[in-house]
C-alpha cells in the first residue's frame, strides 16, 4: 500500500476498545491522549512503534508526527537504548537505593549543560516543575512565581489548564506575564514586589492552538536581569523543547543561562523519566526540600537515558530534527501556497505548528490533519508536533506525498484564497 | 558464606559511587532512599535483585525486608511479570495513545475491587493521592480535606512531611484529624463546616518512626459517615498497604468502603504505575479534572501490572505475605523475650515494624539492624516493612538467624531488661 493512497481506515478494534474503555474509564480516556480532542477519525488505541512509525489497534500504520508528543526522539525501539534498559532490567530496576546508573546519568546531565552543576531526577514533567518551584522557594524564601500567560508547566494544581478539582489557594502566589512581553514581564516582577521566588519561562512560547514564537533576546535576557535583582530564581521549562532545540539547553541560543532547568519527556526516549538541573548557588536548597517517588530511582530508565543522551549528542539530534522539520516546513509551504490554503508555521522547525489562516474552530485543521491520516500520516491539527532521529528525507517526502492531497481537500472544502 | 556470620561488609565501591553523587546530586542522595537517613553502615547504591534479595554495588547480598520501600510484591525479576513487559515493550511502550493494556488493567482493576467502577492511571503515589483530591473537590465544589496528623500522603507541596519550599497556602485547606480518634475526626469535619470535600485515611496508621495501629472499625465507619452526611468523599491511601492487606482493598478488614481509592508501590511489581479507583458517583468530577502525564498510558508498566496482580490473585498474596511477617513476628518476639530486649511488633504483619521499647533515638533500633545487616539482612530500624511473594519460610528462619545474634549485641550494648 503507498502511503499515499488514500485508506478507508478500518478502526473496528479501536471502536471495540473504545466501548470496553468507556465502561471503566471515565469519559473512556483522559488526559493529552484523549482522542476526543482530536477530530473524527483518529485512533485512540495504538499496539506497536518502531523508528518514526506507529501502527494502531486496527494495524493502521503511520509515519508519526507526534512521537508520543515528545519522549520519542530517536524512533521507537532504538537498539541500543532497549539493548541498555534490558541490560539494567536483568540486574535490576527499582531496589532499595539508586543504581549506579543515578550517578553515572547525573553526571551526563552536568556535563553537557553549562548552567547544570546538579541534578535530582523525578518521573513525570509535572514532578520536574513542581520541584523546580519548591526548590526556588527554599532557597529564596520567597512566593511569588511569574508564569506567562496560557502556558503549560503540567496538570497538578498549581498548574494544570482546567481549574475543576483546583482551590485559588493554589494559584495564590502566580503572578501572569505576556511571553516575549518585556514590560509585561517587568509589571509582573514589580506585582510581587519584595516576595518574588522565581520566573518561569517556557523554553519557547508552545501554547495549545496559537503561533508559536522563539524567545527574543531582550525578553529572556529582561527575565535573567529581573531574577539577578531579586535574588530569584529563573526557571526554564524545557520538558517539551529539551534536547531538540540546543544540545546544551534551548536558552543557548539567545545567549541566557537559567538557575534552574526542568526535563522530562524525551530523556530516555520513551522510558519514564524527569529531572532538574540547578546551579551551585541552589544545591543547598535542593538539599533541603523532600520530594521523593517510589519508582524515580528505578535504574532502567537511567539506563535508557543515558544511552539516549549519548546517541542524541553523539548524532546531533538537535541538527538532524532541525533539518528534517525545515524538509517538512519546506514543502508544506510551497503546499500551501499552490492550493491557495495559506498556512502559519512557527516555532523551531523541529517541533512544527501547521496553523490555517482565518481557521479559528480549526476546521481546515481538522479537514487537512484527517486527509493526512487517512493516508498514513499523524499530524496534529493545533498542538505542535515533533522530529525524531528515525525520520529521514524519504520519510518527511512520502508525508508530504499525503499532505498534498490533503491541502487539495481543504482547497475543495473552504476554497483558494 | 552463611547467613549469619557476621561480615565486615565491604563498601569500597559503595564509598567510591558516593564520591561521584556527591559532586553532582544535591546531598549526595535525596528523598526516602536517601541512606543518610540509616545508620552508618547501610550501603547507598545497589545493583541487582532477585526474589527476595538484593545485592548492593558492592556485591553484598541481603534477604530484603524492605521490598524497594513496597513496589517488589513478588520478588524481583518474577519471570512472568517481566516476560508480559518485555512481550509489551517488543511491540511499544510510550505512543500517541494508550494500548489495549490499559483496558484490560483498567477492567481488572473495577473486577477485584467492590469500590471501583472507574480506574485513572497515573506514575507516582503522590499522583494517585493528589488525583483524588482533585475528583473529590471537582465533585462537591468544596475545599477543607481531613488528614490524620503525622500521616504521609506523598510529597507534593500540599503533603511534602518537609515544609522547605512550601508556602501556607498550599495547606489552607487541610484539617488534621488523630488517626483511629473519633472524636478528633468530629471535630475536624465540624471546622470543615460546609466546605468538606473529602477525609483522607491511610489504609493503616503507618508514621515514621511510631507504633503503627490497624484502623478500628469505629473510626472507619465514622469516617463514612461523616462523608455521607456532608457529600463529601472519603479517600483510602492504599499506596503504601495496597496488594499486601485485602485483596480488594484494605478497609475490606473493617467492612468500610471509600468513593477513591489511591493505588502505587506493589501494582506493577517495581515498573513505575499509579492508579485512582473510584466509584460511579464520581465518574464524572473524574472526566471534568485535567491530570497527566507523558508516561502515564505507557503500556510496559500496564502488562506487568496485568502480570503483577494476576498472580497475586492466584496465589494470594496477602495470605502469604501475612503467614510470612507472622512467623518472623513470633521469631522476633521470641528473641526480644529470651535477650531482655523488648521490642513492640504493631500493624499487619505483613508490613512489619520492630520498634524497641525504651528508644527514643532509634538507638537500640540502630544497633539491631546493622548487626543483622552484616549478617546479610536488610531491615529498617523505624520504618515499617515489606514482606513479599518471594519470602519463603526458609528465607524467614534464615532472617531469624542473623536477627538472634542482633538483639546479643543490644543486650550486650544496652544491657537487658
Amino acid at each position: 500500500m503507498s502511503s499515499v493512497a488514500s485508506q478507508a481506515l478500518s478502526n473496528r478494534q479501536d471502536a471495540a476498545w473504545r466501548q470496553r474503555a468507556a465502561k471503566v474509564v471515565p469519559g473512556g480516556m483522559t488526559g493529552h491522549l484523549n482522542a476526543a480532542s482530536l477530530p473524527a477519525g483518529y485512533p485512540q488505541f495504538f499496539e506497536r512503534g518502531e523508528g518514526c512509525r506507529v501502527w494502531d489497534v486496527d494495524g493502521n500504520a503511520y509515519i508519526d508526527f507526534m512521537c508520543s508528543w515528545g519522549p520519542n526522539l530517536l524512533g521507537h525501539h532504538r537498539p541500543e537504548v532497549d539493548a541498555a534498559a534490558q541490560r539494567q532490567q536483568a540486574l535490576g530496576d527499582c531496589l532499595n537505593g539508586p543504581t549506579p546508573r543515578f550517578v553515572e546519568l547525573a553526571e551526563r546531565f552536568v556535563a553537557r549543560s553549562a548552567h547544570a552543576d546538579w541534578v535530582l531526577f523525578q518521573k513525570n514533567g509535572t514532578d520536574a516543575t513542581t520541584v523546580s518551584l519548591m526548590v526556588a522557594r527554599a532557597a529564596t524564601g520567597k512566593r511569588k512565581v511569574l508564569v506567562a500567560t496560557k502556558a503549560y508547566h503540567g496538570a497538578d494544581p498549581w498548574c494544570t489548564p482546567v481549574p475543576a478539582g483546583v482551590t485559588s489557594e493554589d494559584r495564590a502566589h502566580l503572578i501572569q506575564y505576556t511571553y516575549n512581553d518585556v514590560a509585561s514581564l517587568e509589571a509582573a516582577a514589580d506585582a510581587a514586589g519584595n516576595d518574588l521566588a522565581a520566573i518561569v519561562c517556557a523554553a519557547f512560547k508552545h501554547d495549545l492552538g496559537i503561533d508559536q514564537a522563539l524567545p527574543t533576546p531582550e525578553f529572556a535576557r529582561r527575565a535573567r536581569e529581573l531574577c539577578d535583582k531579586a535574588g530569584a530564581a529563573l526557571i526554564l521549562d524545557e520538558v517539551r523543547a529539551g534536547f531538540r532545540v540546543h544540545a546544551g539547553g534551548s536558552w543557548e541560543t539567545v545567549g541566557v543561562r537559567p538557575d534552574l532547568s526542568a526535563w522530562s519527556k524525551s530523556i530516555a526516549n520513551g522510558y519514564a523519566l524527569a529531572a532538574v538541573t540547578g546551579v551551585d548557588a541552589l544545591r543547598e536548597a535542593a538539599t533541603r526540600i523532600y520530594t521523593t517517588g517510589s519508582f524515580w530511582s528505578g535504574g532502567v530508565a537511567m539506563a535508557a537515558g543515558l544511552a539516549t543522551l549519548e546517541i542524541a549528542d553523539a548524532a546531533d539530534v538537535v541538527g538532524h530534527v532541525q533539518r528534517m522539520g525545515q524538509r517538512l516546513r519546506d514543502g508544506i509551504e510551497a503546499q500551501a501556497a499552490s492550493h491557495g490554503t495559506p498556512v502559519r508555521q512557527t516555532g523551531p522547525a523541529a517541533l512544527p505548528l501547521i496553523l490555517f489562516d482565518d481557521d479559528p474552530g480549526f476546521d481546515k485543521g481538522a479537514v487537512f490533519t484527517v486527509e493526512a491520516l487517512r493516508r498514513g500520516v499523524y499530524m496534529h491539527p493545533k498542538h505542535n508536533m515533533f522530529l525524531s532521529l528515525a525520520h529521514t528525507e524519504h520519510d518527511i517526502d512520502l508525508a508530504l506525498q499525503a499532505t498534498d492531497p490533503a491541502f487539495a481537500a481543504v482547497a475543495a472544502r473552504f476554497g483558494r484564497r
